[in-house]
């Protein structure tokens, strides 16, 4: 068996070693276009940043490693020009030696990765702007670093922007984000991203939403960049980071079918539409495991769990790769945002039904020094109640909650199991009721009807038809509340029933949700129409950023 | 509905909300013995310590918040001694004013709890010697401490114990632990608690394995305890915490029944032998959610659970208690161990069939500062590869790893849905291959088969069978190594095959398993008679504490 793998970083890597434990004989060429194999991808930005002090840390497996152990022919700096499917050859160009030469293969394997999207506009190969994808771009942008860099801009609000955006601030340098969406980090839901926002925004970072760059020219201070809001910028370096395109050249130039987005077409095996040829990695088109649609996820957990599979196949083991939940996490200052499976704009898009429920626990038992907030959203379906989709946003504990959803999500779970889930408690990790069994207790009390609830979206849509009622404290409805809600405190709603209208619909809210369930219940049984405002008026604040500005 | 609850704690306060939600009419009468309700139980050895500064941070809600929000019946100081299941009434002592009535009941809920046990040895009701229990306890307890104690004994290295073990050791007290198993910590197995030992010593904590108290008598110095080893120990504060005995007598007495270790005895809905008798929490026989066995569970989380399902089904919602998983968890030091499932203990115990694997990674990616390494070990079926429970020991990042195996119990998973966990990954929070990938990539490649593994336990049971090969490299063979492991690193096993015994038994390790794994691939499809040895010499340290003064 001649394997050749095509692309030596997480899902090429992944394949060449699992493929030498699978067979000691076969002959393994691993083909890499740049000088490196291997290397920490996700740790670029916070090597940029100073996180991460040394660069041989990035370098997690060198080549001589990969040769030594696994008995790979690891060729760097060995570009593949075309696939000859026919003669099962890739003509490889050695960059080193600049020469071609034919490497035969039995079975090959695709792992090209994807490439940062550099959008066609005038000024965008100026020195002084970058995109971000390997090690050579990150010397490059250490080294402008080092020059005089007083102002930056990072085009596109993802996660490697906000990544580097703490790690330029972190140096001193003003630095903006443009973003042309009206929200950051597309991939949430927007009111989740609320108070990432205001946290960049109070650590120094400019956030311009609905904006970016039409033109880049230079100029004696710098660059200077012409937005589509009319307006300029000067910066001395520019990060672009809108978006990742896969690397299909080869695919399609060898009549490899694709998907509509570029994403490489495999099946459930990897195997593309040449049976021996699969790919893997952000190159591909995946299915996304909660809607069954197409997609295409660039993370390097599914790349690595791909090449396992599709050296698996090659070897003789029938091994499926069941889709991809697109669980990811971001983390910045002192903020986490974490999600995993479909968000709710996805279901909107899609026309899949759901529910939601927003639950702003602590992440441990809050008589226990160091609790923070979160806030955690939930999706699930509105007639069994399966999960289809999770997203938090916070400080410690994020990721944890987020991991505990994606497997419930994987298992096929409901808001119901959500309830009896036994997580950890002592007073430093969580809480007799855990976040995750709170936002069940919600949402199944929501499916049960027990519990009359809407959203913020619901009554904002016709206010004039409910009547608001904040039952919080007098002090906390002082200090902000929804305009037009009547106060009264839960405490003393039950002394103060005739002062609440039988004809009108009632939404009550509170600050998480708690006391405005308990308010619902009580109404409810006393015979008024009344609904809880999911989340209360934490989750209102996270839907108009304009309020928000307190947030912590 | 005239309900009323005896025990006003953990799963008697969540009873008493739930019920008040669930019926805005019902008489709801809560009596509590203590004169606080809804106390935070787990946090009482953090605010003897000091880390929880503030009494009042202990008291998450008072009487009079659960009487106002929840129109509750709230009668603290209010001692129930005996029900009288005919007349349908309990009688109660008011101990404020020492008076006693009778209390009628149209459902009744026990929460009485569990008592710390204390063993009737001569002396144990010295003043000087306590147990914790309640707030009171803890008062007693901060008293004794601002007295002159120099030496603590705390007898029991459970939970409790060791929390308190280093609140006191923090405040400059010679603290020693007295514990009668091999090990510290009961619940987990014992290899997983070497580390954990090793911290406590590290941190001035003496710990005495197989030693308990037999007797207790003032002196001059303080206590003197005399050991069942012979010999004595002085300390002026003894605190016994070596398990608790649930609170059955007005159960016992009423002719409820109860189980053999005396857990007040209730079906899935919670229902007691008299239908209008409902149990929950720490006083409760419940069922083990992995081996179906009866048990005795004391823990926060699923008391709460019960509390609110007792509510349930008494105001017709037919709703089930799924057993308890057993989740739990303890920090102390720098250090952190959580278990859920069954232990390997237990399935012993019960002649249960299961394989096991041990993984020994980082909580998160090398390359990013700050990572900690663990120890992760994972107990399943040996034909389905169903998990049957699990344990870690480590530092950050224990919680979410057992929280995410607890979760994959619950919904039945196996091995093979190890592997295809898609978790949260940020350099900061994990790893592309997580701890709990690669535990599953471990078990399910030794159910597949394509992974020859064997025990350290199997090695050492019949040492001569065996020819140890350690493949790490010459210096890591150096710091330290098995008895008579011949040392080839993996890198050079293809060049050295002829050095190998082609008659014996080739048990193969390396540090954590990796290396061994494909030196047992390697020595496998040459035709030798291979196993990896799983975990490799870190596992094998754990089973070997006296080889381990170097565990960090």
């Amino acid at each position: 068996m001649k394997l050749v793998i095509i692309g030596g970083v997480a899902g090429g890597a992944s394949a060449a070693a699992r493929a030498r434990r699978l067979s000691e004989d076969a002959d393994i060429v691993l083909l890499e276009r740049g000088p490196d194999v291997s290397f920490a991808n996700c740790g670029l930005p916070y090597y940029i940043g100073g996180t991460i002090a040394q660069r041989d840390k990035l370098l997690v497996v060198t080549p001589e490693r990969l040769r030594q152990r696994f008995k790979l022919d690891v060729r760097t700096r060995s570009s593949v020009v075309s696939i000859d499917r026919a003669a099962k050859t890739v003509r490889v160009h050695d960059l080193d030696d600049d020469r071609e030469y034919a490497q035969p293969y039995d079975k090959l394997i695709l792992a090209p990765g994807a490439a940062p999207f550099r959008p066609p506009i005038p000024g965008i190969d100026q020195p002084g702007v970058y995109t971000l994808r390997n090690l050579s771009d990150t010397d490059r942008i250490k080294q402008a670093l080092n020059a005089n860099v007083r102002e930056a801009v990072i085009v596109g609000a993802g996660f490697i922007g906000l990544e580097l955006a703490e790690g330029l601030v972190r140096q001193g340098i003003k630095t903006t984000i443009l973003e042309l969406a009206n929200q950051i980090l597309p991939p949430f839901d927007a009111e989740m991203t609320t108070p990432l926002a205001v946290e960049l925004t109070a650590k120094g970072v400019v956030v311009q939403l609905g904006q970016t760059v039409e033109a880049i020219a230079p100029s004696e201070q710098g660059l200077v960049l012409r937005l589509n809001v009319g307006e300029t910028l000067t910066a001395q370096l520019v990060i672009v980071g809108i978006g990742v395109r896969p690397e299909n050249r080869l695919a399609v130039e060898a009549g490899l079918e694709v998907g509509p987005r570029g994403g490489i077409r495999v099946d459930e095996y990897l195997q593309t539409s040449d049976p021996d040829i699969y790919a893997v990695g952000d190159a591909i088109e995946t299915v996304d495991f909660v809607t069954g649609d197409k997609t295409q996820v660039p993370l390097a957990g599914p790349a690595n769990r791909q090449g396992r599979i599709a050296a698996d196949n090659i070897f003789g083991r029938r091994s499926r790769y069941r889709g991809t939940q697109g669980t990811a996490i971001v983390g910045f200052f002192d903020r986490v945002a974490a999600l995993t499976g479909a968000a709710e704009k996805t279901l909107k898009r899609l026309g899949k039904p759901y529910r939601k429920v927003y639950v702003h626990p602590a992440n441990h038992a809050g008589y226990y020094p160091g609790a923070q907030p979160m806030s955690l959203k939930v999706l699930f379906d509105p007639q069994t109640g399966q999960l289809l989709g999770a997203q938090a946003v916070g400080g410690a504990g994020v990721d944890k909650r987020i991991d505990v959803l994606a497997v419930a999500i994987q298992a096929g779970m409901t808001v119901y199991d959500l309830e009896e889930m036994e997580l950890c408690y002592a007073p430093q990790f969580g809480s007799a009721k855990d976040p995750v069994n709170m936002a069940g207790f919600v949402a199944a009390g929501l499916l049960r009807g027990d519990h009359p609830q809407s959203d913020w979206e619901t009554v904002a849509a016709r206010p004039d038809a409910w009547y608001l009622l904040d039952v919080r404290t007098s002090q906390e409805y002082a200090v902000g509340h929804v305009p037009n809600a009547v106060n009264i405190p839960v405490d003393e709603l039950r002394s103060r029933l005739s002062d609440m209208p039988r004809e009108r619909r009632i939404a009550a809210y509170c600050q998480v949700g708690q006391r405005g369930y308990l308010a619902a219940r009580i109404l409810a049984q006393k015979g008024f129409d009344v609904v809880n405002l999911g989340g209360g008026y934490t989750t209102y604040r996270l839907h108009h950023p304009e309020q928000v500005a307190a947030i912590k």
